[in-house]
């Protein structure tokens, strides 16, 4: 069961081996989440061995989607959740002037939304660049 | 070799598998660092399989011991970067009422030394909960 917040700040990629790969609806940066299918945990560190394996190949593949499509001259990953308790990992493409930079991009300002169009743009790049074998439930029509 | 600016903001607890744990000499945060022995790697997706596995542990068990030693009712995990390349991972105790709460520590306010005696009693509390067996190169006499 996705948290609330999550569901509507961030918009489904695909289903990778543990978690939701989705991608947040802010046009000020490139910025995916993982999502963990797993209830009741909050911490990286509570998760059982299996499940951080599968996590870190997760981020490591949303690292390697990010710098395949978008420009990247640093990743930003980050476990938080101090506001959503849900675990989920933030793995983000920084670069020098966007309007973090080089501050955190977590608290930093007011979320600016994508738009339709854009968005769908961004969903179907990033969806053309998954690695299929990895990213099993992929919905390529959404 | 150390980055100066991680060298010159927190001190040594112990050797890991990979990486050297330090104490972030910030009085308003019980926040960890973990800085893999590994020579020009920015990126922790970029760090071989072997090393992120143990990598993996080293946070596990930081974040262990923080919860052994300080309130902790979130754990905040970020390999962030933007602004020290050497690779390092954040592994920070977090609570309600913190002064970045509930925002991230990166980047928040100014850095509130903690002076010899209480950087020296937390060091020893902390090297006093590390589990030995794991972190093999502790300077019990610092």
């Amino acid at each position: 069961m996705l948290d609330p917040r999550l569901a509507s700040d961030s918009c489904f990629l695909a289903d990778g081996p543990l978690s939701q790969l989705r991608l947040m609806d802010d046009s000020r940066f490139d910025w995916l989440v993982l999502v963990p299918r797993v209830d009741g945990v909050s911490e990286l560190i509570d998760l059982d061995d299996d499940g951080q394996r599968l996590l870190l190949a997760e981020i490591n593949h949303a690292g390697e989607l990010l710098r395949a499509c978008v420009p990247c001259e640093k990743l930003n990953i980050g476990a938080l959740g101090n506001i959503v308790r849900q675990l989920h990992v933030h793995v983000v493409a920084r670069n020098h002037g966007d309007v973090a930079w080089p501050g955190p991009v977590w608290g930093a300002g007011t979320i600016q939304r994508l738009g339709t169009p854009a968005r769908g743009q961004k969903v179907r790049q990033l969806k053309e660049n998954l690695q299929l074998g990895f990213w099993g439930g992929i919905a390529l029509g959404a």
